[in-house]
């Protein structure tokens, strides 16, 4: 299989993207910022093809892409706003010094590079934020790297109709052609995989495909760091005081959190542990009344007949609601097109104890994309505990609480320490679904939820295209402009170890200082 | 084989290890911090029997290895100085927003934390700074991490006798039992590699042992990082410019690079491109009297004897230089235990054309781990930039050239551009061997110079055992110390993305300001 190109037409995208990776990398940040700017004001302005063309691929609801579109231009101008701050280049400065006691030691001059090309893999769920141009595209063409998109095969359509719209933004922008380009087809996504030139790979999807891939990024002549975000459960750890509390609340979130999207999302919760008896009459009632909505495509429909197949079929579980396909759906028909719409899929859970989990965690923490999850019930809280302890690495993980609670208070300490070393986003008294897209996110965790130690959302998730090069002792008009001594893109530095702001009160065309040897044109931050 | 454990004796590292992870990982840095530099004060006072033992088991002289001390400590110091510092740990607050673009933002809170047990792998050529004691070791345990070190077989006593001195300062000190263990054996070493306890690994050696254990570590159920440091042939690249103003310098300082410590570094310059005809005299002049030095063991003496031989055997290199085995070795006998130590190995120098080299990279830029290097020779010199697109990954590149001289320019800046996308660290007018223990260090680059986008050198190589967790809506008390609004540690943070300092000119133990919700608790950054 050729790889489908979208332009320049007739290239080979990957040596398209070699040639592109040296003048992208040699752009200034703030030129890479006004691109990025210009693809996101370039996808707003067709907002509603863009809608219309997924609404029909994917049957997601029009007001969810919509809000997926803001989000997926939003995240464009957030890593602008990266490239414009310039702390991601992690500049720092050691100055020459014969006294250094280890012996003299050199002027050292250290940036972040970008990586070269990189492939991302798109997924299905996330048919803009996790796609074409969704987070990992961001981020890597934000870093500097050009991008090999491997579209899902889940919505062709708007995934070329995407690319036209990036690539012709990108060249009206001034970037170097053969920055991005569209590959169509599994053969052509893994060929890529383990071509040279691609110098990193980014995936969101299943643990049994992420798996794949990795492999073949690790089995390489030369391995490439690949960045797979795989599979979680997300545990929800409810307190007995929170049941209390707050029970019908509870459950109603969960219900409300676990069929979101049809349960589509990485960061659905799989699992829920309540006291016994608490909760199981509440969700029953919540779930038997559910509409139900169509999945995103019938490979992850079959793929959720089988998990939960084998989940309702386990010897220690106890079916509770399954409404798999609903007698009636509760959609209107007149809101949909009716020739390709599938039937909705209902909501169903399950139920075992702590100790039938601690004993089968491969099964019963499994992840079932899709409306299905595990309710798991305790008699005694320390159970908590124990079935913290045999869960692998997670994206999120949720306790529901009460602060003031005395007999909370040493049971949620324990929960935050097991849970915070199984997972990368700990939350309080809410629901994993829904990813801010911030500084201080972080989208990622132990294996399997991450196959590497970053966050794939995020500004911090930048750092996965980056690799840092030292100069020793080259002279100033040698060096790139982010290391000169007169720091014309007024980046943030280390110098000597210490942290240093640019003045920002000056224009940017001034340096602090005139131009003398070494560091000294950087402004200490003030001791005050 | 089972393992052998430094104390406590008896118990399993493994789980000893893991044990302490929890413990190690809740000290304050600044604890921490006293615990490397107590490790650093009883190295130091033990230097004279550390120095003696080095020196029977690796035959490398008193000077050198009393520097390698020194070294070692200042390294652990140097970490020390860092967690003080706290910047490390790269907090990140995003205060609550209900504006924010995406919908809602919740209040997140990041930090790096420590990955858990870290297995190092020792290397033979630093018995001091890449070993028991050294880098890997420094920078794992600053991070807060459990250090299981698997000795190199080539000093077994000095690593024995090295771990004896840390168990027992870390163990005074108040760290955690368990913290350090020593594993000996290299079906140890295997079996800790792919225990699912072990969650990071480091090492530093071959390419072909590096690889097999970074496929052992990529093949686990559970992958970890493994943090390879494996071959680099360090190209030196001379103008004609910088051959016509100072040959006779840069030719004397390529043999001494070369031949230092035997050849036997990461760092040593493998291949020296310059004019044809300007350097082959010099040269065999400075070798043809060298004295040689003993190598460190005979499993590297017989991998140099066989590789030399293959390099040697090529059909277009030329042996211009080859004193393998010096008939009188230069050391006076009185200096060194008779009995143990072997014969000195001489230099060895071939010569070939940069069209050879460009023909058969893979033969003639192989790493050759000994006191051998390769001349090629160029007529053009746009030679060079050929020569410099056929490498693989480097750690370092090095440039001499005549910044002044307008032939210079154009090649030098073209030269900068292919080195820079080659190596990690690329110097000026000087000498690879020598990596000076700082802030803008990079030693790494990619593959085969390093498995990974890290350096193992310098204070970021820490990074390497930290990953990021994010807390959601955590009541302050709830928080870890480093998080909490009153910035008890004063943390440098990214407050809503802008980087604030604490302010440093009041105690510790006040608080900038009352606490007051969320983040008001840090001064920003004066903008002066």
């Amino acid at each position: 299989m050729t790889p489908t190109l979208t332009p320049p037409a007739g290239t080979d995208p990957l040596a398209a993207a070699q040639a592109a990776a040296r003048p992208f990398a040699a752009l200034a940040p703030s030129r890479r910022a006004d691109i990025l700017r210009a693809v996101a004001t370039t996808l707003d302005a067709d907002a509603d093809r863009l809608t219309a063309l997924a609404g029909e691929e994917t049957h997601l609801p029009p007001a969810r892409l919509r809000g997926e579109l803001v989000r997926t231009t939003f995240q464009l101008r957030l890593f602008a706003d990266l490239l414009d701050d310039g702390g991601y280049l992690e500049v720092a400065v050691d100055t020459a010094d014969s006294d250094w006691p280890t012996g003299p030691r050199p002027q050292l001059r250290r940036m972040m590079v970008p990586v070269g090309p990189v492939l991302v893999f798109a997924a299905s769920n996330f048919p803009f934020a996790f796609s074409v141009a969704g987070g990992d595209t961001a981020a890597a063409l934000a870093a500097g790297c050009p991008v090999l998109l491997k579209a899902h095969p889940g919505h062709p359509r708007l995934s070329r109709h995407t690319a036209r719209l990036v690539v012709a933004a990108l060249t009206d922008a001034g970037a170097p052609s053969g920055v991005f380009a569209l590959l169509e087809g599994d053969d052509t996504g893994r060929a890529a995989l383990v071509d040279h030139r691609v110098r990193a790979a980014a995936f969101t999807g299943s643990t049994r495909v992420g798996r794949l891939l990795f492999d073949l990024a690790a089995g390489r002549p030369d391995p490439i760091p690949f960045y797979g975000e795989l599979g979680s459960i997300n545990p929800v750890f409810v307190t007995p005081a929170a049941a209390r509390a707050r029970g019908p609340r509870i459950w109603s979130g969960f219900v409300e959190s676990f069929t979101l999207g049809a349960g589509q999302f990485c960061t659905k919760p799989g699992l829920l542990l309540a006291p016994a008896g608490a909760a199981e009459q509440a969700l029953v009632e919540a779930l038997e009344g559910h509409p139900g909505a169509a999945m995103l495509n019938d490979r992850l429909q079959d793929g959720y007949d089988r998990d939960l197949a084998a989940l309702t079929a386990h010897p220690a579980a106890t079916i509770l609601v399954n409404t798999r396909t609903p007698e009636t759906p509760d959609v209107p028909a007149s809101d949909v097109p009716a020739s390709d719409v599938p039937a909705p899929v209902g909501p169903a859970l399950v139920t075992a104890t702590v100790s039938a989990l601690v004993a089968d965690p491969d099964a019963l923490a499994a992840e079932v994309f899709g409306p299905a999850s595990v309710l798991v019930t305790y008699t005694d809280p320390a159970e908590l505990l124990d079935a913290a302890r045999v869960l692998e690495g997670q994206l999120t993980a949720t306790i529901h609480g009460e602060a003031d609670d005395p007999q909370d208070a040493a049971l949620v300490r324990g929960l935050l320490q097991e849970l915070s070393e199984r997972a990368g986003r700990v939350l309080w008294n809410g629901w994993p679904t829904g990813v801010s897209v911030t500084h201080a996110m972080t989208h990622g965790g132990p294996y399997p939820a991450t196959t590497s130690l970053f966050t794939s959302v995020g500004t911090s998730s930048i750092g996965r295209f980056l690799r840092p090069v030292t100069y020793q002792n080259l002279a100033d008009d040698l060096l790139p402009e982010a290391l000169r001594d007169a720091n014309p893109w007024r980046l943030p530095r280390r110098l000597d170890g210490r942290l240093f702001q640019p003045d920002t009160t000056d224009t940017p065309d001034t340096p602090d200082v005139p131009d003398v040897p070494d560091t000294a044109s950087v402004a200490p931050v003030s001791p005050q």
